[in-house]
């Protein structure tokens, strides 16, 4: 499948996420190419329907500017108290769409929403599918304070750490000032005692284990169909 | 008990912990007004005895200076592996000797070096003693972005939230950028539960419950006596 192919099918699981946002609701966007897709669909319902939102809510400086280039007006997760719905991606779903999300670095910000949110949906292409979480690094997002330290105990324990890097080759830093440790033990082992283990490292901020949040996932398959699975 | 009656009383528990510090060891050094009588004792254990250390990481930058003016060298914390000690006050201690810390605003800071000691020693006065932790309200250090949700949550879980402000009325930002909410319940509900529910919480960066993880303190009584208290 050719990238004109493969983004055919991509706007086609987007456009059905954006059919699925009830008018006047409170929104949560999230990021990456499918979401892209998600957010042109969404202005068309405006174009076409004078469909509007209560609230929007984003993961990012990207998917904002997007949305308001659109004529969304865009509110921080503050201004809200909850999104009744939130369309994201993800790196890696499994077949309970359990998830690894964070490969862009904004780990943290995605988690909040998504915590915040009545509903998810994320959308996915069919590469991103998985029986048990893995073949995806998960970052951890660490305080520097002891992240040396975090960085030995996760070596001890088996989990294969590597830091991220920038493309200077420094130690990438988020958005609050963090590193990101990026545990490359494939397939990652006993996933909910592992995401209980980071909520209880000191020094973690926030991990990329995004277990038994998701409640749709809209996936475009390679040979063309669009599948809609719920737990 | 005026003021130099106290100040003796807590130059005496200091005195009792810097004698306990092993040459040549490396020690984690806390902040508060008995943690500077036990920095003084340090530095003259240095002058008299020809005591060093292999390395001292610090909580705080008031400690640290008063350490590099008696001529210790302060290291960060990722410069060490672990600490074989730390020496810090606590603002509650129960009969388990868990604590309450984080009065000050530095809790994280503080439990990412408690949590990397191999022991801890507190130094507290007679009036930090309770039975059950209460009495005193639980700093817990949260994001901004989602602040505003978990204030509503710890409300609806009956913990009594206040917003910590300075002292131009706005709300009192760490060192790590974040909010801290204190929370007034009193006695503090099922700690370890607590601490357990905090630790999961999305957006919560650290709180001040300190749980198993003191194994000394040296209690500076309103009587006179000193005590030494281990689990």
């Amino acid at each position: 499948m050719d990238k004109k192919e493969q983004d055919q099918l991509k706007k086609e699981a987007a456009t059905k996420a954006a059919m699925m946002v009830e008018p006047n609701s409170v929104l949560g966007v999230g990021t990456g190419s499918t979401v892209a897709f998600f957010i042109d669909a969404l202005g068309e319902r405006k174009e076409k329907e004078g469909f509007s939102l209560k609230h929007i809510v984003t993961t990012s400086n990207r998917s904002k500017k997007q949305l308001e280039s659109l004529g969304f007006k865009v509110d921080e997760l503050s201004d809200i108290d909850q999104a009744d719905l939130t369309v994201d991606g993800a790196d890696r779903v499994d077949d309970d769409l359990n998830g690894i999300k964070g490969g862009g670095g904004a780990l943290t910000l995605e988690k909040n929403v998504a915590i915040n949110s009545k509903k998810i949906i994320w959308i996915v292409d069919e590469s991103k599918l998985v029986h048990r979480l893995g073949d995806f690094p998960l970052p951890v997002e660490v305080l520097p304070i002891s992240c040396e330290q975090n960085f030995r105990k996760f070596e001890q324990e088996g989990l294969k750490p590597q830091w991220r890097m920038d493309e200077n080759g420094k130690r990438y830093v988020t958005h609050y000032g963090n590193y990101i440790i990026d545990l490359a033990v494939d397939p990652l082992p006993v996933i909910h005692g592992l995401a209980d283990y980071l909520d209880h490292t000191v020094g973690v901020v926030e991990h990329g284990l995004f277990l038994d949040m998701c409640d749709e996932v809209i996936i475009a398959h390679s040979d063309g169909t669009i599948e809609d699975k719920t737990k």
